[in-house]
């Protein structure tokens, strides 16, 4: 058995890392699938990892391991978990990068990753992409036991990143949230999910209209072909989630917004 | 039976998509090796696709699955082609990317992508590599059979890219072209291919000279090293077409060059 | 047998040269593990690429093919080598990028890649990746000796790059070096060595301290965290390189510093 390894990471595509990184799976488990998701997270951005994997994860085969190598504190006291959840297995420093499957009733079980005889030595201060979580993966990619890695932790011990929720005022009927994510494209992605604007209407296309840096959108649409060329548009996209976009453009360049920039959602009142 | 899936995307390498789309594919055939061509295509940009694939497709074994997601349609009526030809597979929105395997012998057949079960459900409006092209293409690399995918289409109902043609002129002796692609190294690519060139001289570097903003240069080489280093020179590249490049340089950067720029190309008459 | 096949080249991520690599290798070698270890070595820069290998070979599997595509002086007289050493192989131009492998006991045998019959024909002048390196890399990961890819060269007669030596003033107690590369978080890469330190000082994080641009770093520390966020410090990095970091941030930028800068490291005399 060798399954499906993903990478997560900050490390860029010029330098040599994560393809050392996969130097040494390939030397423990030669068989391994190794996927990129992204070594394009901003240097050391937890959050920015975060949303990569919830995005990314429930797309992969069962008992996938997906590693995220996004660490400012290698080298330091932090610590290093293995976990299970949704059928899948995650390989991450205990930053909060493993937000998304936590907080819910996704997790099975989490240990830390301690046994060093897994390791690979002597474990360097500054690469633990290469020293632990490579040859940890391979291992467990090739059907090791969480028990074998370490000491069992609880959910409630790790820690996980707060994310800015979405603010109702239910009298106004308005949803104040914010820009998480840019993608490539220039999508400005939001903090507000479907399942929030599902609770407040089903006509998501007449009943509501959304508001960033003074412009005002009408509706919600499923596709950006509902709207012209070059048109502003707001959309539930592919992640679930409330996305500000241009058809055939770039919202972020259009509208000059980028993370953390406030969007408001007002729902009309249904007529009495 | 698992074969060899290509890429090209206009994805970039910062989000996840490409990534989830590999994790779709292994879920349905595990077997696969999936090959990134590039996610580096400009957005949208289907002409800058074709030439990709065009460069491209050639190299790859038998009955490789060719997938190209450049998709400014995505989410309105255009349509899902997958096709066969040269004995290999093609998969892409009717656009226009896969002109190159049209308007030739080339196309054995085609057929639309209209069969429903194939696709991941549910299908979303804005992200059809996910959703139809990862596991259409996983199963036609599992060797489904074309049929399986839905109607036959006639390839004059495929929509083809009109591709600049460069112009005669037959008394002056003279071939007006243009570029059409700048790649990495700044080597400017050009609508001149060498069966035109043949056609007019078998004596590429004596009889002719090219010409192209203000710069002329004689002959047509086949190496960058037959010129100083820095020097412009005219070659027969790799792709089998004129290029302008500069031997250890950019000649994009030196003669501030970019897509659309004129190029001609003068041939001598023959000594009388 | 069909083993892993390591990629390192300055041909980018958004043409199709490298997909096209791959695609004649697994035409060839449809087992092939290919992995990328950079497609971003500056174009042309033979230095950066022997110091992407030197930091990478040494954490791959046995008989791996390293393949070194950075070829300035293709389409001229040129050799190409095939060698193992360090119980791997290595393919590359005759110009410098296996300086890493050679100079020292590691190298096992070195041959001229001679034998055309393994080429793709016809060999294009400018495209030794797909016509070349890409068909015997794959015979090599196949299990091809060696001695039938041409004749075998002495080591002293292959292109060895000259890599800057740090200067020490025996008297003075001084190392003078210089910074070597950078990385992609700005950690600067310098051509002292842990032996060379380990020869002048067993204590480093209080026997030494380190100049550069005007800057003075006390000490020699082996992790980012041993500073404070957005300090400046000296490290002995995952590379085995004496290393200038910023905890969190970016040396580059904090000291404005790029390669070949002058680094010294000042030893004091042991108390009397």
């Amino acid at each position: 058995m060798a399954g499906v390894i993903s990478l997560i990471t900050d490390f860029g595509l010029r330098d040599e890392y994560a393809g050392v990184m996969k130097g040494v799976i390939l030397s423990i488990s030669a068989k391994s699938t190794i996927v990129d998701i992204t070594h394009g997270i901003g240097p050391q951005n937890i959050r920015e990892a975060a949303l990569v994997l919830e995005s990314s994860y429930p797309y992969f085969p069962r008992t996938t391991v997906h590693v995220v190598v996004v660490d400012p504190g290698v080298g330091s006291e932090r610590r290093i978990i293995a976990a299970a959840a949704a059928g899948q297995l995650f390989l991450a420093p205990d930053n909060g990068v493993l937000t998304p499957i936590l907080g819910s009733a996704r997790l099975e079980r989490a240990h830390l990753v301690s046994n060093r005889s897994l390791f690979r030595h002597p474990v360097s201060c500054t690469f633990h992409g290469r020293d632990i979580f490579a040859p940890v993966a391979a291992r467990l990619a090739g059907g090791l036991a969480l028990a074998e890695i370490g000491e069992a932790v609880r959910q409630e011990d790790l820690v996980q990143l707060p994310m800015p929720q979405p603010i109702e005022d239910e009298k106004e009927q308005v949803l104040s949230g914010e820009i998480i994510a840019v993608d490539h494209f220039g999508n400005l992605l939001t903090n507000i999910d479907a399942p929030l604007l599902a609770a407040k209407t089903s006509a998501w296309s007449t009943a509501c209209r959304v508001e960033l840096r003074g412009a005002t959108i009408e509706g919600v649409r499923l596709s950006y072909q509902s709207v012209g060329p070059g048109e502003l548009l707001a959309l539930l996209g592919s992640r679930n989630r409330l996305e500000i976009a241009v058809n055939g453009g770039s919202a972020a360049h259009h509208l000059q917004a980028s993370v953390g920039e406030g969007v408001r959602v007002l729902f009309r009142r249904a007529a009495g």
